[in-house]
């Protein structure tokens, strides 16, 4: 069995420990005759996966039972529909900072529903940065909306936005327990699974109780009324992706939890960035203070030389190192899942090329 | 490693040989060094099998270039409201024939969006039956939506209402690809895929292009509106339920297709239900003419055997034969991938069971 250093910005690697797991279990599950994708989602069995993987994110995010844990479908871009269905009616505003191409695309959505109001964008930039800490807020918003970690140009908050009370709202697809989180200034924490949490087709959903209670929306269809899911499961979820987002949550629980995850992601980041820094060979695309630990974008002098560089890292199984379609470039995700082990590899392979090429 | 009788409602039981390549393939999928769920959904890899999936479902159907074919998420569920949202506008009305539970749910999303006209309904009867062929419906319908198979109460069309060309949107998540249908009578077809096409998580949406077309609605949110799908993956798909259903969909046609399926699932069904109706132990609950080839559903005696039964069957590893919570009794779901031999096991163990306690 070959097990390539996967750079995949999303569905991105898994822990090699909880594929293996997933295939001892995948046509027997615990002694039961069945695989998890064969069993009702009512039964005991998944009643006690759906149960663990939520107990598990609030130990790990510190959730106290003032949240409402949900796994939903249709990824962030559900989202971003489906929160505004919710929380903003005609009339009302809700406050969007917009430092990418998911913001935008969260933005677009809301707009169908009421009032956005963009305190800030870095679009002219190229999304190039995040702001800093003081923003014109809309006094009465309904919420604030962040994306806290842009896969695309590699660009991560440094930590929350400060509000002054309104509740934040956040697309944490790409960095969800990746550091530790200061849940009290949130409303809502949703995220894509195909990043650092499990296979792609499930969507978390973290909603603090007292802020769905203020949403006062008539009309919803039932599927996307936050309601519907918060006693019990309503409609067959993603049984699958779920089972194996719940081995991915044991997995980081094993580990240490986020404090151990921010401390191997900042080093994992960090020797990537003292690479691209040492000279100007590899240009870094963000700014500085605004660099993502999930995703680490930069240039090469040319574009030829780029792909040259794709093609020999390839060739030493460094894979997925494209950037996205939109910028071009390199990229290399590096979620909790990727091991130091690869980004030590990637880095020795950075060096080699830069001597040879430089 | 042990496999059991598995007769769940869904989601359902898979193939042992579409599990065992699961299996061999889930942490290097053909030489990659990764498993489907850690690699891009626009990665070469990816785009194989999503087409392949479609390639698939075109040749089992009999479909024409005049379809889309769209993988999405939310279920059935999903879909209810989805539907709609595209193709009934306010003063607009649909017919819903009203067959049952799901029926039931799929009238209650429509009616947020415009009027609902119901030219059948069985639930005075508890849904124990489908309707005739001759039904009164609105005349600028503008679609007639119908369950195909009823997994609660166990009846089943026998085949697609005659509707005089308005088109049909059909929720056939219990009944996909177990008999050929005629294509040409289909605005549209949806199914989850967790009963007969893979594990839970996948929606299969197939849409006549004309009936998409003649669908004029504005200001749907984008995930929602179906036209964001029909040209090219918009958001992460569901891939490893899309992987997974890849591989049904080839066994199916290895097996010889819709022909064969429906022989055997013919097959199936009627050694259930003449063991059913050789006495009055067993007591069938849908009518003769609307019975199920998917969903047996019976009563025994009293609920006190019924549970005996039950707890004696899982002594021979015949398992989820529970009727769902609504209804009681017992249901035997016996899709594509229920093998004969699980068939025959549980004809075995009713004839004892009957010839003990009857």
């Amino acid at each position: 069995m070959k097990r390539v250093h996967n750079f995949s910005a999303g569905p991105a690697t898994l822990p090699t420990e909880v594929l293996e797991t997933a295939k001892e279990e995948i046509l027997d599950y615990k002694g039961l005759g069945a695989s998890v994708m064969e069993i009702s989602h009512r039964s005991p069995e998944y009643t006690q996966i759906d149960a663990e993987a939520k107990e598990s994110l609030k130990r790990l995010l510190g959730l106290n039972d003032d949240f409402h844990i949900m796994f939903l479908q249709g990824g962030a871009s559900g989202q971003f529909m489906q929160i505004p269905f919710n929380f903003l009616s005609e009339g009302q505003t809700a406050d969007y900072i917009s430092t990418g191409r998911w913001s935008v695309k969260a933005i677009k959505e809301a707009k169908l529903f009421g009032n956005v109001h963009v305190p800030f964008s870095s679009e002219d930039d190229n999304f190039t940065h995040v702001p800093g800490n003081k923003l014109d807020y809309t006094e009465d918003a309904a919420y604030v909306h962040f994306t806290s970690n842009n896969t695309v140009v590699g660009t991560q908050f440094p930590s929350e936005p400060e509000t002054n009370g309104i509740p934040l709202v956040c697309d944490a697809s790409s960095d969800i327990l990746s550091r530790p989180v200061d849940v009290d200034k949130y409303g809502m924490i949703y995220a894509g699974a195909q990043k650092n949490l499990g296979p792609a087709g499930v969507t978390i959903v973290i909603i603090r109780k007292d802020f769905l209670a203020g949403a006062n929306k008539k009309n919803i269809p039932t599927l996307l009324d936050y309601n519907t899911h918060t006693q019990k499961i309503f409609n067959t979820p993603p049984s699958y992706p779920v089972y194996m987002v719940n081995l991915v949550l044991k997995w980081i629980e094993g580990k240490g939890g986020l404090p151990f995850f921010q401390e191997l992601n900042t080093k994992k980041a960090n020797l990537i960035y003292s690479t691209i820094d040492e000279d100007d060979f590899y240009r870094g695309t963000a700014q500085v203070d605004s660099r993502s630990k999930m995703n680490i974008t930069f240039r090469l002098p040319s574009e030829e030389l780029e792909q040259t560089f794709l093609e020999d890292a390839k060739k030493h199984d460094l894979v997925a190192l494209k950037g996205h379609r939109s910028v071009g470039g390199i990229r290399a995700s590096i979620y909790n899942a990727c091991e130091l082990e690869s980004v030590e590899t990637l880095v020795s392979f950075m060096n080699d090329f830069r001597s040879k090429k430089g």
